[in-house]
């Protein structure tokens, strides 16, 4: 999930409006009420299997950007499926790397989705405080023992809690309540440039268009327990913006010294010009040609983010971002009404000419901007790389590549959903104060399920707590000491609640949003 | 010396005007003239030592960016000073790399100051084809047997044929010419930071001020022959321009998600907007606030240009840059003269956030350009460094930090004194058509010694002919296998023959020009 550790856990303590919580409900179950118990108890007994299993998967990194481990990965992933007890589990080919399609048949009235990823982030040794692929068992001062190792949290640890809870209502001879289809990808931590293609393969899609909704299992919970359930998400577009002499027609084809300058034009100079045409002068503002303006939050939305923010401390959040001051002086709320609301334009990098110490007199024959774009609605993936490719030419700029490495639109999920509904009627069911956030500022490819042809519900959903994803010490904590906070199996029984309830809950709107 | 290859070998065949090559006489000699015969076995007879002695040279690279070598550098180059006659030769301590400090008195009415660098630029040996330490003895089809090596031609190659001549001379029997003062620095390629502190030193001055004027030895020839006298040179300011999110006091003081560009300033669009200020929208005029416009070229400037550029072939100087076009698509002679007259502000680099492959969803804290400033008269570096800083306080980008590390003003000197009237000379008795460039575009720290206190001519001498300098598969010709350009031998006699022309010269200006 292409998340900061600021979206997933800073922004809590949105009270769902009391129109929304009203549609909870724990309605005519399907069947008989479950053996809580005996599911714990199976729990509990396959917990140390269970950790050596997620240490084992740790060890086993799939890094599309590196061509690591792809097939590897996926028949791995393939193989714990079959282990839960999917029982048709298939290895996609895409494009890209590949996928992995899998479906239970309960033969519940009900059926729902669950994406995955099996990649994960790369990682400097270097830079971890234990190896990140033996996966660790280390004591977290507040917290309890976590497991340390890339991919823990984003998001083998959550992932494998949901496949655990597969097999222990299986062999507590629970009936499951609900059919799943869970579509695995390894190209998430990319961009997911093939996710269309797998997702929409027509028997997949299919097998989908059965469902209530589609939902990824991540350890939701904040250190204080709580828990934010988010609406949607936004989209995003990376990119590189590359200035080439080459492709220009103009300035050196390779690099030249310096002096020729005054003889010489310069692609950095040009690339320097052509990104000033993209933001306002505080670098804040998108002023893109042809972009359109963002949807105005709602009255809704606007009081989801105050009370959220109400009961957040500013003072904390800029002391761990270390940022003195928000945009334009803003308020804490207005700062997060903006985060929620508008379109960003990012230098994620720049890299041109000479970059190592000191200076190099050379006149580089090539610059680039490396950029993300975040989208709101009713922006279009496709729509901001248009209209920056239109922007660019109509500015006199055609010759600057834009090489679009990943990205997707933004996402949004109906409140009054079964899916999202059943998220809060758990968190209500376990002691956890049920948040709404509108939109996570970052991304994740949940596009393809809620746009057509799908027009599905999509979110994320579980207890238990990690962090550091795409960091060093990436974690998930395994053994909570902290009472607000569920360990590894607190948050394997998190998902068999959920589906529990996806099983039973009747109330709500039907399967599309 | 900061010198492009093209602003050593491309600007060729300007011929001279009438005015100043009718200053070039042979006139009343200083004793009798010498055996050159003799001298000329001399150097023969040294040819092996000669090689060897350059080869143990590049064995030992000095190098002040990388802190190496800076004492054995220096001591090497005063036992070279000793074996070549200096009778007074001191390792002058400077606030960086130490300097040499030497003196030849012959007796003679002539004094003539030598400038050496010591020092080498920095070398992967990846990119050699053969190890840059070796200086192994290669053939160069259409040249002759060249030496490869680290600081072949950049300056140790031509600073041993100097020392050589004195050696030759000296054991001829014959009598020097003239006396020397030779100062070498060991930071030359780190832009020379201390080079007045040691030039300026009271008894160095003093006996500098006695000199003529302060000449390099070079080798200037190009494969065809031809060497071209520059009259002056640019000035240099490198620097790095610094945007850091923790000296604005807005955006984050460490890398966050990117997803709160939403909310967080960044530093690298501030970078970007502070760039843009500094030149036209073409990338080509300085627009600095203050910056003192540059002196018109004279119509003798004009001239010297014109000729040089008629005799050399446009299509040629655009393929080996890899350039189609020049600025503003000016035709040769147009482009030539801006080369000459104009100021430059040229990006050598940009690096900020994340370089590596593909993208990485940060907002950086930081982002730096790194800068060079070329200067014409009558701009200076402190000044062109006083009205950078006063430009970006003004457009509101004072936090923005200027890192200067290094540069120099720009050089001038009259083409009428006693120090370039010799080179022509001794390019006449060669056989050598002599040439005049107004202005070399790149750099060197002539200005110790043509501006105040000392207001000398400063120039670069010597036949010969190598290449790469700053490059990979740097060479110093050898043997030469083409009649039109010198070897190791004829380098040596180019000074024999210089030293010789400066000790009878009499016509021209006096000492200061």
């Amino acid at each position: 999930m292409k998340a900061s550790g600021f979206g997933r856990h800073a922004h809590r303590g949105a009270l769902a409006t009391a129109a929304l919580l009203a549609l909870v409900t724990s309605g005519a179950a399907y069947g008989a009420e479950p053996d809580r118990a005996a599911i714990q108890a199976q729990v509990t007994q396959r917990h140390d299997a269970a950790v050596k299993t997620l240490q084992d998967w740790i060890a086993l990194p799939s890094i599309a950007a590196e061509d690591l481990n792809a097939k590897q990965g996926a028949e791995y992933m393939a193989k714990l499926a079959r282990e839960a007890g999917f029982q048709h589990v298939e290895i996609v080919k895409t494009k890209g790397k590949p996928g992995v399609f899998a479906t239970l048949d309960a033969g519940a009235p009900t059926t729902v989705g669950v994406y995955f990823m099996y990649d994960v982030k790369q990682y400097d040794p270097a830079e971890w405080s234990s190896p990140p692929l033996e996966a660790r068992i280390i004591d977290k001062p507040g917290l309890g023992k976590a497991m340390v190792g890339r991919g823990a949290t984003n998001q083998k640890g959550p992932e494998l809690a949901f496949l655990i809870a597969l097999q222990a209502i299986r062999d507590a001879k629970q009936k499951m309540p609900v059919n799943l289809v869970l579509v695995a990808e390894g190209e998430e931590e990319i961009g997911s440039p093939n996710i269309a293609d797998l997702v929409l393969r027509p028997d997949i899609q299919a097998a989908l268009m059965k469902s209530i909704g589609v939902f990824m299992p991540m350890g939701l919970q904040a250190p204080d327990g709580s828990v934010t359930v988010n609406l949607g998400a936004k989209g995003i577009v990376e990119l590189e913006l590359i200035a080439d002499g080459n492709a220009w027609g103009r300035g050196p084809a390779k690099d030249v010294h310096s002096s020729l300058k005054a003889m010489v034009d310069s692609p950095a100079w040009r690339l320097v010009k052509a990104l000033d045409t993209l933001v306002s002068e505080d670098g804040n503002t998108v002023v893109i040609d042809g972009f359109p303006k963002p949807l105005p939050l709602t009255a809704e939305e606007r009081a989801m983010i105050a009370k959220t923010v109400a009961a957040r401390d500013e003072a904390t959040a800029r002391k761990s971002l270390g940022v003195p001051r928000w945009i334009d002086d803003l308020p804490w709320g207005k700062a997060n009404e903006r985060l929620v609301s508008q379109p960003t334009v990012n230098i994620e990098g720049l890299v041109g000419g000479y970059t190592g110490v000191g200076g190099k007199t050379i006149l580089p024959y090539r610059a680039v901007a490396k950029i993300d774009i975040r989208l709101v609605p009713p922006m279009t993936r496709d729509g901001a790389v248009a209209a920056l490719k239109a922007h660019l030419v109509k500015r006199g700029y055609g010759d600057i590549a834009v090489n679009v490495s990943g990205g997707y639109d933004p996402t949004t999920t109906d409140a009054k959903s079964r899916l999202i509904q059943a998220q809060l009627a758990v968190l209500q069911h376990s002691g956890v104060e049920p948040l709404l956030w509108p939109r996570l500022a970052g991304s994740y490819p949940g596009f393809v399920f809620t746009q057509p042809p799908l027009s599905l519900p999509s979110g994320h959903f579980g207890l238990g707590h990690g962090g550091g994803a795409h960091a060093p010490d990436e974690f998930f904590l395994i053994e909570s000491s902290n009472p607000k906070v569920q360990g590894f199996d607190g948050a394997v029984m998190s998902y068999v609640d959920y589906l529990y309830e996806l099983g039973s809950t009747t109330s709500g709107p039907a399967a599309a949003n």
